[in-house]
């Protein structure tokens, strides 16, 4: 019997990861990604195409076992391709409302699940319309292809609208409310094609400039009312659109209530921590998810922090000399705001997490910047 | 500046898992094997060639940073060839010692590390006086290219040296005592070019017909003194053999005492519960090691077990339907007696331990099996 073969779109940083968790349970990978030198490619075979190049899908498809991606930007029609020719999870509908925040909202608008209030914004009259409603602040935002904050304008009062809608105003957007929130918050949970469902704990996320800086998992002084609401919400999404595979959903939390903000149907740089802070990684349930094997515990084994390394990356040797560091290398070049890398801490207790953390921040404060309220 | 990359001779399960804890690292790899469908060679670039062909070796070597092995019957003659090129760690000399039972034996007793009591076999009336000298029972191996127990003959009584001699007799030879010891430990210590050494617990080994089936981590009923022995022992050869790199020893323990039966210069089968059951694995030390880096905590994080799966593979599923079981499959195609995989348990106390390997025993019966005392 041939060791599975799992063939992903994509073969950046997500990508190799999967690969990393899958060699171990035999699993064989191919990848297809326009860029020549990506990440996976470094360890498994690469196509390198365009997403919607039909001759590399056809390649990539060949013999294939199951098809997933590890990037929501790839063209919908791609997964609708491939899924005339295997099983492609997470579906192609999932990945269809994830690229379109207007959908996004929408679905989890029905399925119950709280939002900021949102507007769709298709010209400037409705741009004013939409504020109108909604009120200042609010976040003008592309409905596709956003992500890592690109894509997004504040308005806070009526100067920001004019370049806002120069910035923006050639594609399809969406205002939402700006949310006065206490924190970010990412569930990840995972469901597999035989629709066993395990969530992780929530983490809390600190972003700077759009781009994820650090989690903390599980989130700290987290009310088990609100780990159990995130839970019902996610399972709501994850059945509604019979997913398989690792989906995201980011929250806004205020006082007690959640807001969701996006969803991700792939794996999660806010899930990072899970390589050596849960019993089984993200990646590992994601492959497990998609081949209908079973689902491995999703609990954490301590008290951890994730760090992402962007723009550049410390010594190796000087990430190793903090006891207890995790060091994630993703053999891509160095350019500012890129994520090259990350560093994952697992300690016994939040003292003992935070000690570290400290420890890590005077080592290198200049590679590693994160608010002071991160360290907790 | 460029990743470092790792020359390793030999592409089996052992380099496999060195890539896979090495690529998180931002290193790369190159291997060279003589056979074509290594285990390591679906991951990385693999050169397929003699260990002594000149040629293959300069490919090996081109660009490497360093070099390192993971198979101890490499030709020694490779590595000096590499060491004219590039660093090798382990260093050659050590290789040389562990090839070669009698220089092995030699340099313990050097060491002041006991060890059962030994004499070099080179003529039948050889064989005979150093019988009378040692006493029986006994075990007849050749000095060179034994694994898994292959190239040995125990003697019980006269009947049992002709038919020993006629099927080891044209080799180098040891006559070694039988010792009578109440269980078999290994210690896994790492020691950085830099001189910083770190060392795993001991661990409690089971083996059937010379192959290990099972490791338990730390080993049970562990006295302190035990395992200061055991260190301070790893620690000589360490040190006398200017050491780079992951060095195991296998000890018999009788009584209190320790006396070494043989080391492995490489990382080692009895130390994969590492990967999910120690803070740093014994790959990813190796790496670190040879590479001048800092060591990682050599700790557990529990309780472990590692059951290697021999000859056939059970399906996939049927082992992640265990909870907590850590599958590990080395892409061999199945063959008798070979190591085609592990399964690595790690709990919180060594009661839970014993449950789950009675719930991994009743549900694959007949792919794992391991003695009774195994689960304490």
């Amino acid at each position: 019997m041939d060791a599975p073969l799992i063939a992903i779109l994509g073969a950046g940083q997500l990508g190799r990861m999967l690969a990393l968790a899958g060699y171990p349970l035999g699993l064989r990978f191919r990848f297809l990604d326009p860029a020549p030198h990506s990440p996976a490619g470094q360890l498994a075979e690469l196509i390198v195409a365009a997403y919607d190049d039909r001759a590399g899908l056809e390649r990539l498809a060949a013999g294939a076992t199951v098809a997933t991606y590890e990037f929501e930007n790839v063209p919908a029609r791609a997964t609708e391709f491939l899924a005339q020719r295997l099983p492609v999870y997470p579906p192609p509908r999932a990945l269809e409302v994830a690229q379109d925040r207007l959908a996004e909202k929408t679905c989890f608008l029905d399925l119950g699940i709280p939002t900021p209030a949102f507007a769709p914004v298709d010209s400037w009259d409705g741009l004013l319309d939409a504020a109108g409603r909604i009120g200042l602040p609010a976040v003008l935002k592309t409905r596709r292809f956003g992500y890592d904050g690109k894509g997004q304008r504040v308005l806070r009062c009526a100067d920001d609208f004019a370049p806002a809608w120069a910035a923006l105003g050639g594609d399809p957007l969406i205002l939402e409310q700006f949310v006065p929130f206490d924190r970010e918050l990412s569930i990840l949970a995972v469901r597999s094609t035989v629709g066993q469902i395990v969530c992780y704990p929530l983490v809390e996320n600190h972003h700077d400039h759009g781009i994820l800086r650090v989690s903390i998992a599980p989130a700290p002084m987290l009310d088990p009312e609100t780990q159990n609401q995130a839970q019902e919400y996610v399972r709501r999404a994850l059945e509604r659109l019979d997913y398989a595979g690792v989906l995201a959903i980011e929250f806004f939390q205020r006082g007690t209530q959640l807001l969701a903000n996006e969803m991700a149907p792939r794996v999660h740089n806010s899930g990072h921590w899970t390589i050596e802070g849960a019993r089984t990684s993200q990646f590992e349930n994601h492959l497990r998810a998609v081949l209908g094997w079973p689902l491995g515990d999703a609990g954490a084994r301590g008290h951890c922090a994730m760090l992402n390394l962007i723009g550049d990356l410390p010594p190796a040797a000087r990430v190793l000399a903090v006891p207890g560091a995790h060091l994630h290398v993703y053999g891509k070049s160095p350019r500012p705001g890129r994520k090259l890398g990350h560093i994952t801490l697992v300690e016994p207790s939040e003292a003992d997490l935070r000690a570290r953390l400290s420890a890590l921040r005077s080592e290198m404060p200049s590679l590693i910047s994160f608010p002071s309220h991160a360290v907790m």
